[in-house]
């Protein structure tokens, strides 16, 4: 970094009229897919930031934050996760969180950009650490909707890492009913799908709410966790479905007993006593989505949340 | 607001190498009383905004989940708080909280800036809400330590909305152990004392690990509160410190009920499902608040907090 | 000004790519009139900021740059101005240039915003200093071109003082050939029309080439001034009109002799030293121009200025 | 570049005031030199960017500005350069317009950072095009002040392309009477030195006065050029001396026809209408300037410029 100033700036517009500056040290990568944008690049307070089109996915030293919570929650609320399916997931931190745990005998990714993987390998290999190699593992290079399709294999656990469904983004237009009824085909019995369901803030939690509602149409059992993202200056929200397993269901002590029977020490950010306080949404924001599923008539108009 | 494009940035620096950027519409007021420079902006996000000495207080929009997880956690911890003393709380939202409680019969609020209040009962009344009117409360204008030191009133709840302790602060230095002893002395028996006790982010803990290790020289029993607060763009921490009441001990229920008949419907953050959530601390924050307490010889070498 | 640090902005958007930031201190004053948004805001380096809508117009310390810039030149290549016309000019500061010369005997001027010219006279008095008092002054409150329209009295100089010509301008639409044929049939024999005629950077020069194109349609002699702004942190172009009059044919020495006699001592930017140097652009500035004139064909495809 | 937004973006502080924010998109390269921080990065306005210690230097598309404005007034001055020697001027450029004339028969460049000279070479061949290999130029890497102390050899044009003198410049505490006395020793009869002498703006001209007052000690003749450079969103200086030669007694005309003869019609900054418009300062700038000589003891108490 300059010994004299920060020159370097990493500007994470948040719609028009909020943004969140991060001082950046160097670029280590910058290439166009034939997706998207990937840049990486040092900061000063994150370590490498992975940014797609623009926007902040996750950074090197709060990484476990998000994965943790997008991966840990799901697998713990289940009795036994052999089988696993990742969608997405490019940087290789879901694979590593998923197989984390003894019980698990198989994760096949499927993800659509085979260079970002490639990048990320490269140059973010404190991300996967190793797990693209772990023989457990099988990455398929693909369009998620079109594998799920053409696949008859079926999960404990499947874990959506997509990118928010913004116009010009490759996840753009997957989350729909269609697309959820085929995750339940996909699911062993008792198993749970797992997805990050973006922002809850408190300017915006519109994104949010479509995909919840979107997927009440389909799963019986939603839970929502809400947890702060250092790296994005804002909470980020993951949502479990099932058709028969609840992760409220299951107590503290059960979730550290399975912890530290399937893991062991080395989770950083989740553990029993995180379990059931990040399914704790404060009320207003508990109200805001009860008023938006309840009266879709009364919604407040809005410019649509795929133009930012 | 301009029709044509946003002009006016409210940059709110965190260290040298982190800032969060407001749009601002207008200016309310702007002042530099006695004791510190006093901004009221009016943003696009958050409504009017408190800054004080460049430092964000509080938004008109998102201060109720600031001011009810200050006040309110501690006041359903007391199975019957009467007697209310807050230091600082310029703004009276504070006030507001406290008075709440039907069970209350008088809140002693002690401010040393007679301006501030003064500008936040013009300027931003929607925060105190009458609650300066309200016959249970008193103002006094001094300053807070002098006022503990002089007076043998004692209180079931005292509630600490003071600034962060800043070289140039008007609560720089108040922090210490005889200052916590005196606040003992002015606690009648089961009372609880709730102090902010400053952001807990992932770079940054210092000031808060200073703040707990003094509190834990005086106090038997510490409850850290973790809320994220929208306009700060961060997480803030609360203590809640006393000899004989743990808030962990009460139960969901319990707080709801106490919430019910004391005060009713109207909280929007705080209920009982939260109450319990936000004194769950993420494992890294407690492993690193435990590290710190345990080891000051390995107390990781830091430009001190007190030079920003 | 904050004594802990400098927290409140305004950003100069200059397109998508380019911004500068000044610091404030303070807001002046703030208010929508009829026709524009109204800034007025103290800087740490400029003084008071007045901003239109988003844009920068001038600045208390630097101001005299701008208009100097816009009126002298102009007056001082006459023999002998004794009518002047201003369109626009709500601060007051070319007015105040117009009435220095002791040859002057009447100034109109006339501006739209009522609100506009009260709230610089009350705020800005700097920039009139009295000159609204002047007995030689008088002041119109209507539509340039209305006015323009309905007048039969001439002039020895008409000065263009109104904005960039931006969709929700107040001027925009008012730059055309009939607008630029109403001037010349109020300009007395020998007389010269000035007007700014936006910026000419590096990037872009498209709206003064729009600009130079319709004037050069009317107006055999062209003159552009090409001056820097500190303020805007990129250079400002005037353009003088005329039929008889060349600004290049007057020597240094007769510019200094006609100040020193008209007006004395007070101008701080002006003189007969600068009076050819303003008037040298760049050779590829000249070139651009050129190639803009005689090639509409080949005219960059560029998206409208009209949109920023 | 991002098809979504600008996230990286270079913000070029200029004190503690104001900022010059570019959007960048993408980094060309990045490397700490023995004696440097260097970045090179893409932008959307001026194409790649050297950024040196945090300081812009210069652009790909508006260095012809910049090099024309510091080598070709003062060789035009001088009747028959034969011999240039160009201290630092590590990118190559000035190396370039050095080499255009004609006359030239041999130059010597003299930079201390080797590292530099390889990566302009590298990443900014637009630069110095070719002029490396040149058989007229000779590339010496060692201390400039070193060199000249330790060489006999004599030039008709000096040309300084040093950094600003910062604390931690390479060039720091070289501007000095002993450093200019060594300078006229190696300048042949009648020979130019020409150095950039710093920004003067409005706000501040302070490192340029004290550049200037030392100079004046050394050489009876100098003329300051004062020209806007877009990428620098400010003016920038460059002040020739000379013990003979006066660069205003040459006319427009005999400058034309001496590039017409020497180099052709490759310029695009400078030419004979350029070259006296550029030495003629504002009025304002004359004035302080004055002052700043004539009044040592009256000049304002102000922070070291070495200060930043």
């Amino acid at each position: 970094m300059s010994k004299v100033r920060n020159w370097w700036w990493f500007i994470d517009r948040i719609g028009d009229y909020e943004a969140h500056m991060h001082a950046i040290t160097r670029t280590v990568h910058h290439e166009n897919t034939e997706f998207q944008e990937v840049g990486i690049v040092d900061s000063a307070t994150y370590g490498k930031i992975l940014v797609l089109d623009g926007d902040m996915q996750s950074s090197q030293k709060d990484e476990f934050i998000y994965h943790e919570s997008l991966v840990q929650p799901a697998m713990m609320s289940h009795p036994n996760p052999e089988k696993v399916l990742i969608l997405g997931g490019g940087e290789g931190a879901t694979l590593r969180e998923a197989l984390r745990s003894k019980t698990v005998k198989k994760v096949v990714m499927v993800d659509i950009d085979k260079r970002l993987v490639e990048i990320c390998k490269e140059f973010l290999p404190e991300y996967s650490c190793g797990a693209f190699e772990d023989p457990r593992a099988e990455l398929v290079i693909t369009d998620a909707l079109h594998w799920l399709e053409n696949s008859n294999e079926k999960f404990d656990v499947i874990i959506g890492d997509l990118t928010d469904p913004w116009p010009q983004a490759p996840s753009h237009g997957i989350y729909s009913v269609p697309f959820f009824k085929l995750i339940t085909d996909r699911l062993n019995e008792g198993g749970l799908f797992v997805t990050q369901s973006s922002r809850i803030t408190f300017a915006d939690m519109h994104l949010h709410n479509i995909l919840f509602e979107t997927m009440s149409k389909v799963f019986p059992i939603l839970r929502t966790e809400l947890v702060y993202i250092p790296g994005y200056d804002m909470p980020w929200s993951y949502t479990i479905a099932s058709y028969t397993t609840d992760p409220l269901k299951i107590s503290k002590e059960e979730i550290d007993s399975r912890i530290a029977e399937r893991i062991g020490d080395c989770l950083k950010f989740y553990d029993g006593e995180m379990h059931h306080s990040i399914f704790a949404l404060p009320k207003y924001i508990r109200e805001k989505r009860k008023q938006f599923l309840e009266s879709p008539d009364k919604r407040e108009e809005k410019e649509s949340v795929f133009i930012i």
